[in-house]
């Protein structure tokens, strides 16, 4: 078996301190970098673009809540059973969230952003800048019951 | 410091084998589930979604190469220094890969992948399926270097 190590490159400080769904895009935050290996240069230009893309471990969550067989999301009986790989709620392997901010500012080394759905305290793990040429390419396809569950997300 | 282990959820196999820039959406290949943890109930109905969302690490990046300091993208004297977290180039904090790529089918535990910029052998660290609703909210700015970078990419 082949592990990974990461560090975190920083904490998500301030927004919502309990791990509810919903009503997410009006959360402010700021990530604030850990100085114990990265510096306000990391985050030079970043200012240039209006989103960020935040990879961050759901660390609140107990590793014994992940579920590796199919479910129906959210616990929906309505919704059909799908896999872990077809959904992106928290409890799947690894733990691991991607969501996309908006960036509202630079400050030093912290990145202030809203719109985050990470709670107080979330360790981070990467931070990228969101680039057009990275969104999908192509006709976007999706199933009837993520549109559902995403009706009130933000 | 806080070290975070985490376990491949399996392996790209096909595709190029050298880390090539550009030039990366013909590419066909297939994510392969570990199957000593994963079966394939995980890729259930995935194949309702057109995009999945793939995380990854650079393995093949020596760690030595990974650079924390303000740079020209891609080394071009024309584009600004940037942060490392202001651009999206392998030699960054944890050497994680984030890229959208098109779904073209699930054979068992086997995800074939179109456009995926990620090298036969890479270890996958997620799969999560694209929703409209997690692309950005409100409107996309970019700097003119990254659209410049970005020409020849797919």
């Amino acid at each position: 078996m082949s592990e990974i190590f990461l560090r975190p490159v920083g904490w998500v400080r301030g927004g919502r301190v309990a791990a509810e769904d919903d009503a997410w895009d009006a959360e402010r935050a700021a990530i604030e970098l850990d100085t114990g290996w990265l510096g306000a240069e990391a985050l030079q230009g970043l200012d240039a673009f209006s989103h960020a893309e935040v990879l961050f471990q759901f660390d609140r969550l107990p590793e014994s809540e992940v579920v590796l067989t199919a479910r129906h999301p959210r616990g929906n009986q309505d919704w059909p059973k799908v896999g872990v790989f077809a959904q992106r709620g928290r409890n799947r392997p690894n733990r691991l969230g991607i969501s996309v901010c908006r960036i509202t500012g630079v400050e030093g080394t912290r990145l202030l952003v809203a719109g985050l759905d990470a709670i107080d305290g979330t360790p981070v793990l990467d931070i990228k800048p969101v680039m057009a040429e990275f969104l999908p390419r192509g006709e976007l396809r999706q199933p009837d019951w993520s549109r559902e569950l995403m009706a009130d997300y933000w």
